[in-house]
């Protein structure tokens, strides 16, 4: 289990890099565990997000594509980072400015 | 409308390159168009990343960032690049070997 402490270091270490809109904490059920952005946005990020890596680690184990690191959208408004922790049942979002 | 003699002219160029394991061209309904894997990898290649564009292009519009350009997954085995085109109706994907 990763530590809060640690955590919130990595958190803080996101958050201060360049082009970095909003970084959210979510466990696997879609709740949020820690964030920097208003409530409903979090929300939804975290519900929405969850939801597409669900979709994501089905599709990759469907496809025999071993396990699932990152998964990376971009789109015309910058891109989302997320990264799925299975094993500590949490999911970071990084969402990033268009460079 | 891409014409076909262009589209086999990007696709040759993409499978040229390093590190590529397939290339595949499917509709937004997960009927493939042109692929270089096996029948049954291009089936399901077609169908389960079809579905998970769905399912992308769905979170982007519910979180108001745009339109979706790529989205890539990081797995243990290597690297797929999914390029969905809404207009065109077409969604190519990029299987990479691990780098």
């Amino acid at each position: 289990m990763v530590s809060q402490d640690k955590l919130r270091s990595i958190l803080s270490k996101l958050k201060a890099q360049q082009g970095v809109r909003g970084v959210v904490v979510t466990n696997m059920e879609g709740l949020p565990l820690s964030s920097d952005l208003d409530p409903d946005t979090t929300e939804a990020v975290a519900a929405i997000i969850t939801s597409l890596v669900g979709k994501a680690l089905d599709a990759v184990r469907e496809l025999r594509e071993g396990s699932l690191s990152f998964l990376t959208l971009d789109t015309s408004k910058g891109q989302i980072n997320i990264a799925p922790d299975v094993k500590e049942g949490l999911i970071l979002v990084v969402l990033k400015k268009q460079s």
